[in-house]
């Protein structure tokens, strides 16, 4: 049943996770340094590796619920058997990407300093690996994931047959997304929770109170903050990016058999089923390519790092768009010179995107700068300068995310922009296209927190300033890379949601057919003899059109306009939640830091040791409580828009809260990003250096901007996936109720 | 031509004009107190006018320009001719009504500090009936606008007849709408950055750096902080609800017109026109009632004023709600039963959403309490708190304006949820209702400035604590009532946005006829013999659910995506770049205040006199050149949105724009007000009081949020309705530019 063309994608997969072994073994094999630093790396370790434990308690706990929800809908019928079991495996393997990112990074700091004690390009180099291995595991996880559940669904005896058996095996697969979905935006809630109230605390009382610099040792919230980069932006992201990655591969998918179901022509349909997985497996390859041409010379400057970064992801890059075209025409799609230029298309709005935060947020640019400046009127006027910027900055990656979509549509429709069906799909494959080099653009965006968090234990071992210097500068390049693999998550996010968007009509065709609807009713005519009749279609004909008439989905619908109210509200409800979340805890940091400073005699002059495991469990304790409402509401949301509202309300939901949510995303992630570099511009020497009042008033700016843009902004971009994969595994549920 | 019963509407519109010349010239009999007081008031009234002028002057530019276009379109029958005129009234009525309102207000300030050196009592008295003027002057402008057209349009000689005549007229005069909401646009912008630059750059220096209070007269901005508040609070306020009143009156008309256009019942039709009209006339005559009814006793405590103010709005709503069932029935409406009800849903949303506005604004709850103890951690967690605040709150308003949707909708449509046409005009209908007690509801709204006002005067007059501790309590009264103001504002806007999108497919039926189209194609079936037929329908009976298909404005059609992407971003681009004038206009402020301090001898000892002429040029200067490219952009994006992706792009990003920036101005709006008396919380003596650090947190929150608050938030309000407007507008343009 299985075509031979699509073992590439397992093979890839394992090639990669083989890959990442030899990397991390690689790593391990490097020296952790002094007793100092080891010990320090250990306790940042155990802390992270016992929060982690905690999370997967609750997500546990959630992850049953769910289950039985799902285990009882197809008991009912509402849902078929295999749901329940894609949900586990996709959380699982989301899980485990997290996991074994984390655990590499929090093996790999201490040696990163070590290394960078020799010299900065040792440094980059065991960084890099380690972040590699990151970018490995989570693509060959998730191509492994997606290999195994196509096989499996494939061999699985059902009573359908030709082109239905491959939307089920689709829409199934989806389930295993909606896993991934829930599992990232707990780690990305709750270790977005722990890293900024660690972040906070530690900032406020130490850098701003008591005047001591980051990561110093006599800050009780050190180790808690160190612990957080790893949990929040090793384990949090690898999750997230786990999710996105699958995302878009499982809902193009479930497009391409979608777009063909109606011709009946199954061939056709199975190619637009694996184009998808095989640019996602070529992609692996090319990025194994480009990590490999990460090479610099000892003498190598700044700019040497930068540009061999760059030549690594612009290999990968540049050789997917050919392999592109080779691998469509060999797998014979139809049209498939214009499918391979929906992949450049992606490629091209996830590097403007990119471009555009790099413009907006780096201090090498006007924006950020003219913020620094701003910091000479105090904290309120960089506040206001910030907020200004971030939304500003939305107006480009919108744009290009606009043109991306009719593009990436009408190369796919040939133009006919009529054609949805074919339309959506070239909108999904763009998304494939934009994350088809995840594997090297994650590793240069996982290695930024182990650069950082090297620079915390090479402060805390006191390994001087030169050491210091070089994590800095391996940090501040993260910096730079990152910006790029944020454009294409955020880019990704947008594009994935309406082929998701897409998919939900799908499964609503699936509950229809269940319930034994064969015919949907799309309007009336008048007959020869002046009758009123009905003008049907047969179900398995309907085209995604046909299914918008029949449930009246336009912009004149209460119901409709009603859902993207509620959808563009959550959007802001969530991110009001966990600001509100990351306050809180936050606070709770500073009462406990204030408390050992005034309790601990001679902690400030480094003769009492700081308690930093009470630290580390207030970030434990605050971020496992404030995960577990914003996460539930994303999950409630759209069940209960469902049961009100019906399935208009539930499409005007979903396309409310990405439309909204995109934008406040970008807006948050850009405000964040240009205020922490804003400070970095004037602790470079800028408007009196650091300690001067512009620097504090830019500090104020930073400290807001690190919920806004490691905890809100990057959940609003799997909100915006999960609400769909919700709607999309309850549609059953919504389409039986919406005819009692 | 016209019938009896509509004359109503222009005699209740001159009896509040009357009226509000009586109340003027009582005001103007009062005392205006000492000569510094004349001096001060004097200085304040001349900067206020002078900035007016130059408003006019830019205004003028983009009208003039504007009706040029307007009449090429109307030269190339893209517009009837009627268009241009009827545009420039309504910018004119608008300008006249915020021109008006400010004028009593610059005169009623010092009379208001003058009657408080007498009691309380008399100060609440001279202020409120001041603010009466204005609520009076709009309520009454706008009526007779609405009336003169109503009457000139009818006896006009056209070749239309019946119902078509009704369409005509409605949408033509929808046009004086766009006239309002171009110059409302430019009163908020343009005062809203003139005050915040002013009250920004006054705070950062004056209160934060030198350490003197608000409105000392040593502070050389404080005369231009007073100005501000004329020109934005009350001019800019004018505009706006002037703006909001005929919008919502003008769209429920034109929606009217469309509901019973199909049926070509021209009785019915005629009565579905004048409803809204006659709602808001006997609205005026109960919110006169009301105004009369605010009475209270020589020695009335704060609780019994506020308790004064809410037996005159409440009074009015409970008047409003008996009185709509009768004039409904008296009209002789379809279904006259369920349309009033859907007025008292209206006014029910309104006190909803001001009620929670209160709940998470006002100092006497939690939230705002919370926000102030944040300050005990600095700035930083004040602005994460408020903003995480902000977000949430909009959770409330959000859902009782969907609420409001689907029960106007269903029960305007008899619970046929299928019937657009009436259903919309119940949403029309409910928005008039909510806005029916605007007379009174401005009248407690405006006060508020005039109060503040007086506040400035006494203290730069030396009028010593007693009688600045009198004006503050107005101040704060004022404050309260605001938030339900601001509720019906904001409400209105969402439930008008609605109503006008439905005009805009009214319009772009007329811009087909015009075109000579006579039917539209909807699909097609299989006749008998096997052949596909389209299916057609003649244009004039063409539902509003048909031109959603004719279109393909459904939710899978890329263009209409792109749209809503275009809006949400719209929104914030919008505000970014409000906030963005503000930040610029007030640093410039801030270097002026400083040196002043600096070169002007002996000014902190009261020995040498600051040059307040130059803040007031600045912000003068500083809000003229920022206020026009936000403006533009909001005229612009409509109709170039039309010419790329055509109809459904045009109502896809109406629709976005509408749904983000609905929850943005809610979000903008409380985070700011939450701000504000987050900081007077703490001035009230709590968390260490004036002059702490928390104190000195807080006041960061609030200069943050009074751009917010004060510039972007109701900004949007307006660009919401004026993307609807010019849309509207331009429909003739689109539709021709797509047939090309």
């Amino acid at each position: 049943m299985v075509q031979p063309i699509f073992w590439i994608v397992p093979v890839a997969s394992i090639i990669a996770l083989v890959l990442a072994w030899y990397f991390y073994n690689g790593m391990k094999k490097e020296s952790e340094g002094t007793d100092l630093m080891k010990k320090i790396a250990g306790h940042v370790r155990k802390g992270a590796m016992s929060y982690l434990k905690q999370q997967y308690k609750i997500v546990g706990i959630v992850f049953a619920c769910l289950v039985v929800l799902f285990g009882v809908m197809a008991y009912f019928n509402l849902q078929n058997p295999w749901v329940p079991i894609a949900f586990l495996t996709g959380g699982f393997f989301s899980g485990l990407a997290g996991f074994l990112g984390m655990k590499t990074a929090t093996y790999a700091s201490a040696r990163t300093a070590n290394a960078a004690r020799e010299s900065l390009n040792r440094g980059l180099r065991v960084a890099f690996r380690s972040g590699a291995v990151m970018g490995l595991v989570v693509v060959g996880l998730g191509l492994l994931d997606i290999s195994f559940w196509y096989v499996l669904l494939n061999y699985v005896k059902t009573d359908l047959d030709g082109t239905s058996k491959l939307c089920f095996i689709t829409t199934t697969m989806l389930t295993f997304g909606m896993g991934a979905s829930t599992q990232a935006l707990f780690a990305r809630v709750g270790g977005g929770i722990y890293t900024k109230a660690a972040d906070v605390g530690a900032d406020l009382v130490g850098k701003v109170e008591a005047g001591i610099p980051e990561d110093d040792p006599r800050n009780p919230a050190t180790i808690a903050d160190n612990v957080g980069d790893n949990v929040g932006d090793v384990a949090g992201m690898g999750a997230d990016l786990y999710e996105s990655y699958c995302g878009s591969i499982l809902a193009t998918a479930a497009l391409g058999a979608a777009a063909y179901m109606t011709s009946g022509d199954v061939d056709m349909q199975f190619k637009a089923v694996v184009a998808p997985m095989l640019i996602a497996a070529v992609g692996i390859i090319l990025s194994i390519i480009g990590i490999f041409a990460v090479k610099t010379n000892e003498n190598a400057s700044m700019k040497n790092l930068l540009n061999s970064l760059a030549v690594g992801t612009n290999l990968s890059s540049a050789l997917i768009v050919a392999a592109t075209f080779g691998i469509l025409y060999w797998l014979g799609i139809a049209n498939w010179v214009n499918l391979s230029l929906a992949v450049v298309v992606g490629l091209l709005v996830g590097i403007i995107i990119g471009r555009a935060t790099e413009y907006y947020t780096s201090q090498s640019y006007k924006p950020t700068q003219r913020l620094s400046k701003s910091g000479e009127t105090g904290p309120a006027t960089v506040i206001i300068s910030g907020i200004g910027l971030g939304m500003v900055s939305t107006a480009i990656p919108v744009i290009s995310v606009v043109l991306g979509i009719i593009l990436s549509y009408g190369l796919a429709a040939q133009w006919n922009m009529a054609d949805v069906s074919h339309g959506l799909y070239g909108i999904g494959i763009a998304a494939v296209g934009m994350l088809s080099t995840l594997g090297i653009t994650l590793a240069t965006d996982a290695y930024g927190p182990i650069a950082d968090n090297a620079g915390g234990n090479a402060e805390m071992a006191g390994l001087g300033k030169e050491v210091r210097r070089r994590t800095d500068a391996l940090d501040s390049l993260g910096n730079t890379t990152a910006a790029t693999g944020k454009g294409f998550a955020i880019g990704s996010a947008a594009l994935t949601g309406l082929a998701l968007l897409a998919s939900y009509i799908e499964e609503i065709r699936i509950g229809l057919e269940r319930l034994g609807t064969q015919f949907i009713q799309l309007g009336t005519t008048i007959d020869p003899n002046g009758n009123e009749i009905a003008i049907t279609k047969a179900l398995h004909e309907a085209t995604f059109t046909d299914f918008m008439n029949y449930y009246h989905v336009d912009l004149m619908n209460p119901m409709v306009l009603s859902g993207m109210f509620i959808g563009a509200m959550m959007a802001f409800l969530f991110c009001g939640l966990t600001m509100n979340a990351v306050g809180r805890a936050a606070a709770h940091m500073v009462d406990e830091v204030r408390r050992q400073f005034r309790e601990i005699k001679g902690i400030l002059t480094g003769e009492g040791e700081p308690d930093y495991a009470r630290c580390v469990q207030i970030s434990t304790k605050g971020a496992q409580r404030e995960m577990v409402f914003p996460s539930i509401l994303a999950i409630i949301a759209p069940i209960v828009t469902g049961l009100i509202f019906g399935v208009p309300g539930v499409i005007g939901l979903l396309i409310g809260g990405l439309s909204a949510g995109f934008v406040l995303a970008v807006f948050m992630a850009n405000a964040g990003g240009a205020w922490d570099n804003a400070k970095k511009y004037v602790e470079e020497g800028n408007f009196g250096g650091k300690g001067s009042d512009v620097h504090k008033a830019t500090v104020v700016g930073d400290t807001v901007g690190d919920p806004f843009k490691d905890t809100s902004g990057p959940s609003l971009n799997i909100l915006i996936k999960l609400m769909s994969m919700v709607a999309i595994v309850m549609a059953g549920l919504t389409v039986t109720w919406s005819l009692l």
